[in-house]
């Protein structure tokens, strides 16, 4: 074992891989994907060309994005099969439950299933990442017992996610939004549940397995769960008419880590924080619920005063998607609808020059050779 | 970024965590469970003591054992909303995708499903152990037409599965082959299905979510995979009369990979091998199917004097299953129906003392920052 290096807990500072998706200073808090500034994209792009950014490692030109709108367009069709899944799931499945077996399940119905190729593996991308929406949406209607809508081919992404949600076409304010919400969740370099996804691909099983696995790691309140535990917060503090700060305070006095700040990253501000506090800001002022943001507000001020933790991209996307109209339990799973993007990418650089990811454990059990004693003798 | 570490591509060689269950020297060829040599545990315990093992970390007294064994015994039944998905999976569906969308859809209706705490997962673990089996048996008889049969809780684990596969109790011969085939594939440290468990868990997602990832990659042909591999080899050399030796060679000529040989680990024999070896020497001789162990022996002399390379526990356990009557897309699911004792119990370790797994990537792709250019100037 004399070519051992031991790591530090959780990996913290280790590199992995190398790769060429995405660019993170966490000292100066940029983010970018292929090279191209956080800010930019979430100013001037939209989710499908941040798509095709990441699965092509280049901006699409007008010819290449339009092909690639038709392509995801093409794919929205679940299989009746999936639609039945989920309506046989109980309807206390937790939305993330339901849509980590909806996607393993989608491997049954995939016509590249058994090819593990390159493009095979980019139609799964354009395949899954419309799939994902589909299926949050369809699940989010069933279990409320409305019937499930039908997709508009002539929508974007976002758009079409809406109103398969909702059962109406979004407002432009709001289409942008979450449009917005998209490009600035769709990667960050080797969060848990991409690390999640590669290991799992590395031992060349399929993009369908790989999801799956990130879907289950992004699940936690330590990953993508964590803007669900922040509106939980607003919205006991909403519900008591509770002092921000105060309770806060009491959170902090009982040992507990308030969700939505810190970062292993980031040393300074979260740059997608920065977009997602103005956006729930803009947000809740046009639609009248301004007090989602004045409460995350003041436990920022707080927070930030106090733990020294800047706000992370969890924390402001809790009061975001709430003005959207979107429900509690169904913010991780938008998470996913645009993580996919990312998480795809990752499974695809890591199959192009792959190696099976393997570490080894420290062992500080009982010493070897341990006895073994005859049950009787016990 | 000056704190970090590159560590080797697949992180080989690197310490990812502390733990106190596995203990492998891959010069001397040792593996232990708990610091009991593998060797002890497979000629003298039993799959169900061995769990006990893995999860309480310690060999168990009679009254232990027997409380153990009824606790698993207790958990074989399947919610019938298992048995529908099973049905409804289409006929081709390879049984390691619908193990892992079964396995998913567990979490629906298993009674600990929002506890994360140790009882509840020790809990999940005997659980999951007892309900994985039954799947696996399950769908294989479904998708043969077959009934579904029930469980007998007065058998072992290993016993009361082949009753579930075939129909029929096993010999005392069959029961005893499964019985050390699970042992043998309990656990194995950091290998990379419990990693990828490890990874997902640690964002504090659950037992079924860690569950489904390490499903996921042990399907990959890198990892349990390779054990059907090596019998569609076997196969191939039967069914076209071919000499082993020149068949492999024909392999290595067009640069492909031998299956089943060869070990991240290893540079001595694999422990396990030793036993699978000679079980399927005695399996082969007792059913008259000798020439499965035959034309493998042939395989592995010949791969060892000309690439240096040991037979791993996958090899001889193609044939060992294949004498045993288990059709050769079950192969791995069978590793899945031992080694979820070995997830469930490094999903518990790790939850114990958590710290989420995040590494970094070295970015090599375009610099930041990249210049956004318009998409009418592309």
């Amino acid at each position: 074992m004399s070519s051992i290096t031991h790591a530090p807990k959780g990996l913290e500072g280790v590199v992995a891989t190398t790769s060429k998706i995405c660019y993170i200073d966490g000292d100066r808090g940029v983010l970018a994907y292929r090279g191209i500034d956080i800010h930019e994209l979430a100013d001037r792009s939209n989710f499908e060309e941040t798509c095709y950014l990441l699965w092509f490692g280049k901006l699409p030109t007008s010819t290449e994005l339009q092909e690639l709108r038709q392509r995801l367009a093409a794919e929205r069709n679940l299989n009746p099969a999936i639609l039945t899944l989920l309506g046989n799931a109980p309807r206390a499945a937790a939305p993330m439950e339901v849509l980590r077996t909806a996607v393993s399940a989608l491997s049954f119905y995939d016509p590249d299933d058994k090819k593990n190729g390159h493009d095979a593996n980019v139609a799964k991308a354009i395949r899954l990442t419309s799939q994902i929406a589909m299926i949050v949406a369809a699940y989010d209607r069933i279990r409320k017992g409305k019937s499930v809508v039908k997709a508009d081919r002539s929508l974007s992404h976002a758009a079409n996610f809406l109103l398969l949600l909702n059962g109406e076409k979004p407002s432009p304010t709001a289409e942008r939004a979450l449009d917005i919400a998209l490009i600035l969740h769709a990667d960050h370099e080797l969060n848990a549940s991409t690390f999640a996804a590669r290991v799992t691909a590395a031992t060349l099983s399929d993009m369908h397995s790989a999801i799956t696995s990130a879907i289950g790691a992004l699940k936690g309140p330590l990953h993508g769960g964590a803007n669900e535990a922040v509106f939980r917060i607003l919205e006991a503090i909403d519900r008591n008419g509770a002092d921000p700060v105060e309770y806060v305070k009491g959170m902090l006095a009982e040992k507990k880590k308030v969700p939505g700040f810190g970062h292993r990253v980031y040393r300074t501000e979260d740059p997608r924080a920065t977009h997602l506090r103005r956006m729930a800001r803009d947000l809740g002022h046009s639609s009248g619920q301004a007090k989602w943001f004045e409460i995350s507000s003041k436990i920022e001020e707080f927070v930030k005063a106090q733990k020294k933790l800047n706000a992370n991209v969890d924390f402001y996307s809790a009061s975001t998607y709430h003005t959207l109209g979107i429900d509690v339990d169904l913010f991780t799973p938008i998470f996913a609808v645009s993580r996919v993007s990312g998480w795809a990418a990752h499974v695809i650089e890591q199959l192009d020059d792959n190696r099976l990811i393997r570490p080894r454990a420290d062992y500080l059990g009982p010493v070897h050779p341990a006895k073994y004693v005859p049950i009787e003798k016990r």
